[in-house]
Formats: structure tokens, sequence, C-alpha cells
């Protein structure tokens, strides 16, 4: 009965101390183990085509990251569960960027960061935070932590999800047409699935209000980035904060790094702490052991 | 009785409005008045020398913006009350540039932007708001509503003022070296007096843990330039955002607008809506009409 862990050497400690304390009677493996047949559990960001032939006794695969979407779920075995990352620090985090974006395209911060590499003091006029319309796409646990920091700023908050929510203070939709025609800023936190993959293209664009904004802190191959550009250089959307890119990293060169308007950092809005990490998956494996609700196991039919 | 208004066509039509409306046996004439001794009241941002010998009567100076280090105080006679602009909107917009700032530095934004300018994807680590500690200096309305948008980030908070406060779940000192050295991020919200013209110093940034952060939103002349530019070139200070400068406008080919890590907006952190200036200028007038407290009158001696 052992754990298979495939991450960095520093991660590895970090795994291998907080399992040996809390389920001394589970194994820890790093890389590679001598008995395949020993393997119930993998923590892994990618896996092997061939993993579940490789570990015919494995129950359940741990993604190491935010997301599972890295995984090809068509070739794992449909007994194998897979169990994505819960750290609350992944949602906190995602709070912070979040709420910074948000106030950087309600306060114009990439029309100021023009200016300043001009050398040109221009102010304009503030809108009043009630007046902003903030729309979240996604409504998980990133999701309603990102609208909780928003909330004190007093934005005209709402919420799309394909399942209908009741949020405080925020207008739940299922209809997306309708709440695309009612957001200034959009935040997209979707999962990528094979549903939401390019789901930020030139149709959705067109669908928000003139001189919207883009928040994109879900996978890069939702945003159709030639669609993005076209809407930034019509005055469709009037500018982007993006964390995630197609392809990733994005290369030296790309129109994107350059654009007017858009701001790029590199996919760091949430990073998983190795400690809240491993106290997961150690909660993921006591459950199993006890056939009990492991936190984050995903609905393989969902995707999510 | 009357006002006199000296602001812009757009802004006195509104005040003209609401003061009719509230006030309708008080005069309003913008510009000029035809009996200077009619005059009670004058709303304006900059004040004229001889503004008390040519209004006999006059009782208020109401600020139209936010701070009153614009008027020379030696200049206008004691009997002549001085009163700051108190409007939620300022305080409310403080919160949120502040916020967005602070953000900024603790995820390191200067730094992305440096490397999106030379199309470089490379990612630091994240530090959880718990490890950050974050300074307000100057702990009035602004600051405490700074302080309030910043708590459920999670960030270990301070504040300084030259009398004792308590706010809760901030840590408030009284002490200036006490607090530097525990603040890596600093955020002044002080108030421009004889004692705060040239604060932000190469003798204060060395009291600052090594590689600390400074968000600048009081007023340019509390900030020594070169000794910021100094401070960031030896690496004692790391990044800076700032939204007051000296001189302002920062004029085209200024160092700062250059700087690696250095943010540098156009004084647009907070603009008073004149719908809101309008109404604290009614209460003032109608507080002073029943000899009452009028809101946000200084206190001359302390000079706010």
């Amino acid at each position: 009965m052992a754990v298979l862990f495939l991450s960095t050497p520093e991660r590895a400690q970090i795994f291998r101390e907080a399992l040996a304390k809390a389920l001394p009677e589970v194994a820890f493996y790093a890389g590679e183990a001598p008995d395949p047949a020993e393997i119930r559990w993998v923590v892994t960001w990618t896996a092997p085509d061939d993993l579940a032939e490789r570990y015919p006794n494995l129950r359940l695969i741990f993604s190491i990251g935010a997301g599972i979407d890295q995984f090809d779920l068509a070739r794992i075995p449909p007994q194998v569960g897979i169990v994505r990352m819960l750290a609350p620090g992944i949602a906190e985090q995602m709070g912070e960027y979040a709420t910074m974006a948000t106030l950087a395209m309600h306060r114009d911060l990439p029309a100021y960061l023009d200016r300043q590499a001009r050398g040109e003091w221009r102010a304009g006029e503030n809108l009043p935070a009630a007046r902003r319309r903030v729309g979240v796409m996604g409504l998980g646990m990133l999701g309603s932590t990102v609208l909780d920091r928003l909330r004190p700023f007093g934005f005209d908050l709402a919420g799309y999800s394909r399942s209908p929510k009741t949020i405080e203070g925020v207008e739940c939709f299922t209809d997306l047409s309708a709440f695309l025609a009612r957001t200034d800023i959009l935040i997209c936190l979707l999962p990528l699935t094979p549903e939401t993959e390019g789901v930020l293209n030139a149709d959705l664009f067109a669908q928000l209000p003139h001189g919207a904004r883009l928040i994109h802190l879900g996978r890069g191959r939702q945003l159709v980035t030639k669609d993005l550009v076209a809407a930034l250089d019509s005055g469709g959307l009037s500018a982007a904060m993006l964390d995630v890119t197609d392809p990733e990293p994005l290369p030296a060169g790309h129109p994107l790094w350059r654009h007017p308007g858009v701001i790029v950092t590199p996919h760091i809005a949430s990073q998983t702490s190795a400690t809240e990490g491993a106290a997961h998956v150690v909660a993921g494996i006591s459950a199993d052991l006890r056939d009990g609700v492991v936190p984050g196991q995903i609905d393989r039919d969902k995707g999510y």
C-alpha cells in the first residue's frame, strides 16, 4: 500500500514527511516504486499514458496543481478516480490576483502604463465602482472567493455557471448571453473542458458591452488569441489582463507581449504550496482508506 | 449672504442647484460677486492672497478637493475657517487605488511588467499575504478605509499616526522607527504639513527592511525623489507606485517615468465628485448658519 510521487525533490520531501507522520502504514516512493502492484495512489501533474497498466492496483490520481485538464481522461480507466488540488492558498492567491486585475481594469491601469511609457501625465475620470459591472465565469471555490474579495468595493457583481447558484449580493446567471450583455469586466475562472476550449472568442466578445475588459485566469486554450487581438484593435474590448496564454510559455516576440492595453503575467495567479498540497493528499488518502468521500475528486462525466 | 464659487462651470452648475434647493436664502456667485461684502463662504481649490481683504465678511473657505495644503494658512486671517473636502467617494476611490497598489507590490507586478516589456515569461514565487507586512502612515478617514479594504486579504497590518489609535486587526504605532522596521509595503497617506514635507527620504528608507516597497498617495513634496531613485538603484527599495510626484505634472523625460520598478499615475487615486462635494458644502454652510460644528473644518494649529 504505497503512494507514488512524481514531482520535484523539494516537494517530495514535504509530502514524504507529511505522509509518514499522518499515515505511517502507507509507503512513499518518489520517481519509481520497487513493486508497481503496491501503488494505490499517484500524485503528479501529468500522467503517462500507461499509468493504469503499469500500476494495476491504482485507485486515485491526485493532481499536484489546480486543474485536472492536463490529464487525458479517455486514457485513464474509469475505475481510477481523479482528484483535483484543493488548498486554501490557491483560492486566496486567486482572490488577490483577481482583485488586483479587476481594480487595474476598473481604474484604467493599462492606459496609465501606456502613458507612463510615453512620459505623458494625463488624468482620466474615475468611474464609481457601483457603475462598473463585474462578471465572474465559473462559480466554484475560486469564483466564490474572488466574489468575496470584490464585494467590499461596491462593484455591481454577477456570476455565470452552468448549474444555478445563489451567492449573496451577486446576480447569478445560467444564461450566458444575458450575463455577457451586462458585464463590463469579465473574469474567466472556468475549468478547461471540451466545452470551454475556445470559449473566449469573437462571438463571445461581441456580446459584451463596447469597450469591455477581459481578465483571463482559466486556461490558455479557452482564449482565441487572434480574436482577442482583433477585439482590442477594433475597440470592442478596451483592455485585458491575462495570466494564462496559448501557448505557454508565450514566446518572445509574440504580439500579446507588446499590445497596448494588455498586461500578461506568466501563470502566477495561483501557486500550490507544497505543505497545503501534502495536507490535501493526506486527507484524500485517509478518506479513501475508510471508503469515504475524497475531497476534490471530480465527476468524470462532467470533467470537473 | 452668499457663496462665491471658484471652479469649473460644470461643477458650478451642480453646486448652484444643490445650494438653491437646500438653502434658497443663500445667494450663489460663480467667478465674482457684485457685492464683496455679501460673501460669507468661498468654495475653491486655491485661495488668492487677498481673499480675506477682498471679502471682509468671509467666514469659511471650503477646499474643493481632498487636502488643504494648497492654501497658505499664514496668509489667511485666523478668524476664517478652513474646511477640507469630505466626500465618501474620496475614501472609496483611495481604498480601490491603495488595494490595487498593495496587491501590485505584493504580487511583484512591476517586475512582471518589466519582463513583459522584454518578452520574458518567467515566474517568481508568491509569498502568502500573512507574511507580507503592510504599514499605513496616516490613520484618518482615508487610512482607515484603506486598512478596511486590505483586511480580508490577510496581510500583517500596521498603522502609524502621531496620536495613539486603536483599529481592529491593525497594530497601531506612534513610534515611527518601530513602525518602519516591520513594514515591507509602506503606504503614505499623510497630509502635507511643514512636518511631513520631505518625510519620505533616505533616512526613512534606510529604516525599512531591505527590498521594501513604497506606495505614495499623500503629496508629491513629501517625497525626496532623488532619495527614492537612489534607494531603488541600491536595492534598498525594490519597487514603488506613485500617484503624486514633485513636481506635478511630472515632465516628459523625468527619470521616474522610465525607472524599472516604478509605476507612476497622474494623481488620480481619488477625485471629488461634484455631487458629493456640493452635498458636503451644503452641510457645512447649514452647520455654520446654526453655529454648529462644520464637518471637515481643520484645526489650524495642527494644519489638518
